[in-house]
């Protein structure tokens, strides 16, 4: 058993985490942090809680916090994770941030978008968190960057045909949807029901924060400048995400190869699914799971590839991601507390 | 461990069975019947089961299917069920029916709102599967009829006030509503997504069957007859049930006498919940649960109690009802299968 | 041609009461106020009015926006009109006001909750806005105070009942269900859209502002004490009202009774609609309308009457019954600018 | 006044066009047929059209029907309407069809993803009813065949901008995504709520029938084979339909220069709105309307334009550009019938 905590507990990614670490098997939760609700039992926040979480939420204290904990999940907004990451690892913790301030490699990058790194000297010891790709580099991890959802359902289907040369890198287009969670918990007008309830739009088409994110790790894995051309949109329904991506094919490629390509990189991957042929990804089969699953059409008359991949964008695309992340950070088997059996609707 | 077999497997109710119990602890899950999907792979039907369910349909044959497995839930239409389960019970298995067929004590009853009943010397034998009232009677039953969806929601906040009297019984009006899930997933023209979304309506206002169903309950359990005026609604969501249930108390009730009654008679039920003060149940709370949320609120200066309880309609309200009777048959914890943590959202 | 102004014109039921004066064949809408967006054109406000209305919100000063129309409608939150009504009607102006500051007779009744009434002398001469209850009495009014949504969905069916003595008036339940628009437009987490989807709830149930307003009419209709047990349930949609109403018919009285009561009181009212048998109103038969659908089932082996109404929560419950009280003040024909052919979807 | 008539008035598109008709102030609704419902009230089928349309619909016959109307719209399934129309119009009636019978020039197109084509002779002289790009034919056109929703949203943008050579023709990509109505309105599972609900999905990726037409189109147009690669998705919500297209500017290209050729090629036609800097289209802000909203991005970096453009599917994808069609073939202002005020939600 592993005694866990959550810095940042009553966001909708931290509420995620809280349910999935209260039913793993090997975890001790130990400690939930809230600077709003402080003090406040965890089940007047999520009634659903009611007789299954128990816990009161505090106020973080590094020594205090720190101390009740091996392993620390942070669900915070960008910024903060970098101050409280150097104490924690300083004390011997291992940390698992959902933010972006731990995804990036390149600092400028990341102030690029985001704000001044002020922590830059975790970036190259910090690990990015796409389990299927870097699950060794995972392995022997003390920080963890985990990834955003749009990169995660955008580069679990391109990166080995990207490493397999199979496809272009200079012409990739990756049209994205996303449920409303992806917004976060606190009140806005875009995420008032009246206002997204039979809506469907476009947003932040002129440079969303997960687009050098997703461009830097396809420049890592390949050697080469890549940029995606990324367009996020809003369904109205609350979770899941579903990444349509366009790419040009090499010459001679065939749906054969494709199929191998992506079956044989993730053979020994447990919640990556390659559809059979025929079958495409709907964020309802993979609703409330850890799979990424992935289909795809190539159109060889006219030489276009279209992939397609669905998640649950705070499963896989955040809270389960990061605990298939613990799980390989600790040793235990990599679908612990993860495998619950799919609700067929 | 228990083999068990799922009697018509593909609609909404059976799916569900699937899915609790293919993560059952101490159940081994041997034969999926159903006449539309024979010989199809189950996870064609529920793409979401792709690697985890691999069983496929089969057509129903008594001999062969119930030399399958000990216990067998049957998830089909009335009138189905009462022509399968002799040859079962006289095989030596266990049946959990979720149609009305072995609901109802008095043919008579059953007959004025389904049709002629073809088992009725099964109807004495079988018990009503309301877990948290006929614990006993279901534990050495051989044969259960789980109970409706409505009922289920309706009975239980009812029951433990008019067994101690708190509550008149001549004057007993539930108003509920529905999540579509409960209409099944036949396709017609009342679920279809344009028809329901954006709607709010109550539908068989002149007398839904669950009405005799619940009638009959609460006059054999309190031994005078009972009336409830029924309203069932149609939600625009998938799962959830809500009912409103309006009593006028007897003199001298206290908030405090209904809280004590209620949380006297569920304080071993670890499904039920009785809801503090002041916060009342929401079915986004149950969802996916097999949990029943109960609330109230007493207005003394008018005399009317106002209860309120919530239920996922296909869990406590049809398949995990189903479950939590049948390990109460077998031994298990009540809560085997059934104890997922709740979803945040 | 009218020249109107709107006094509060972006939240929900302003910016439908601009949509409906904008297309109101005598009506020029001249000024729009909005505290939050004084200087803001309503088209950025509201997108789907670029190039259909060109007005600009200005920031409300008694002076000079009284000088702008005839006729103003307020739609502010309660408290507010209270101190801006007696300044336009002393400039000459006829005001309609859609909060709940002039739709009590008893100032007592309003201060019990709401809060203190500075306008008190005005509450005599306010006519409250129930169009085809006080049609006569709106007809000379200098000031009207619309009525609530769920005050106007409960007492519609009940009045010509209550009138006629076919139903006891001390027995009355109005089980009622309002989409979420009704909760306006300010963004809070109950309305937040991941709150609300596949969510169902009672909310208020120890006592909705509603309740004395509708017990208020109904006592001052019937001469008699007259208080309905009410309890209001939100609905995860936008739009829509429904209320399932309770009543114990007096002895002998029949369905036809029934019908014909409502039938002749309605008879010269356009927007309300007495189904035929065998329909119940859905709320999106009457969504976008100006309409109030009202079925109903008599149970008489119970002897008990369902009453059922639909209506608009945005239109009939507010914006539209608001402009139809116009119609009637102005002496243009009642159903002006709300006659538009319902959507079949 | 114009007599009109609607063959196969019962489904979504066909009570669309119901709706838009009745309250057509220069048009004089006189028959609707329907198969399936011939003698049956249009508002039982539609309750919402209670006391509003009291026409029923009849079953269809050339005789007795053609007498009827001088200008007939049908909403048949594609293949009925082939066999209608010379009957129509050798009796010296006008046309507008809303399937793909009359969309093509090119019978082998047709024929290669529907079926045989038995009225082939009419290709020629029937019109593409995309209104504003062949508004000139259309006023003489004595049939048109009405574009399909998806066309309709792809074309509008794209065509100004491949006239002007702004873009390249050769690396075209549409993203279209559509709310459920777009189904029709024959229940299936496909558009059972439960299924729709909280699921985003594409479909169709191997090929939707709308292809060849948007391929048909921009041929003509540039007058060179234009291939779009096209992936349809099914959005949970009845109404809606937004398009984002990705296309490679041609060097040099600023925003401006796309922001004029928009404007300047729809300045004089009152339903194409060209959006303002920074805003997007969003399927709400076009709900219940025939505006077509465009934006863009043009990202000159990376040298790639995002297209987007959002529309009600059966209003300017169906119903509502038919009747602005009939508007430009009677001479009755463009917008007659369709100038309806927006919904604010």
């Amino acid at each position: 058993m592993t005694s866990v905590g959550i810095i940042g507990a009553t966001g909708y990614a931290g509420a995620e985490l809280v349910r999935i670490l209260t039913g793993h098997p090997h975890v001790n939760l130990t400690v939930l942090t809230s600077r709003q609700y402080a003090g406040t039992p965890f089940s007047e926040i999520y009634p659903c809680m009611l007789n299954v979480c128990t816990l009161t939420c505090e106020e973080f204290s590094m020594e205090e916090t720190a101390a009740k904990a091996d392993i620390f999940f942070m669900a915070l907004p960008h910024q903060l994770p970098m101050h409280l990451a150097p104490g924690l690892l300083a004390r011997g913790k291992k940390v698992i941030d959902l933010s972006a301030d731990f995804r990036f490699s390149d600092p400028a990058r990341y102030e690029s978008c985001y704000q001044e790194h002020t922590a830059k000297e975790l970036l190259q010891q910090s690990v990015y968190g796409l389990t299927e790709i870097y699950r060794e580099e995972i392995r022997g991890a003390d920080i963890v960057g985990n990834p955003g959802c749009y990169p995660t359902s955008i580069l679990l289907p391109l990166i080995p045909l990207l490493n397999d040369g199979l496809i272009h890198r200079d012409t990739l287009i990756a049209d994205a949807k996303s449920g409303v969670s992806g917004a976060g918990r606190t009140p806005a007008l875009a995420t008032h029901h009246c206002e997204v309830n039979e809506s469907f739009k476009a947003y932040k088409v002129d440079g969303h924060r997960h687009n050098p994110e997703i461009d830097e790790v396809l420049t890592l894995q390949t050697g080469r400048d890549v940029h995606v051309v990324f367009v996020p949109h809003l369904v109205p329904m609350t979770r899941g995400m579903l990444s349509t991506i366009y790419a040009v094919p090499q010459k001679g490629i065939s749906a054969e190869d494709v199929r191998q390509c992506l079956q044989q990189r993730y053979q020994d991957s447990p919640f990556v699914r390659i559809l059979p042929n025929g079958r495409t990804p709907d964020t309802r089969h993979v609703n409330r799971t850890n799979f990424c699953d992935i289909g795809f059409h190539l159109d060889q008359k006219y030489n276009r590839l279209v992939l397609l991949s669905a998640i649950d964008n705070l499963v896989k695309g955040a809270a389960g991601q990061a605990v298939q992340n613990m799980n390989i950070m600790t040793g235990y088997a990599e679908t612990a507390g993860l495998d619950a059996v799919p609700f067929p609707l």
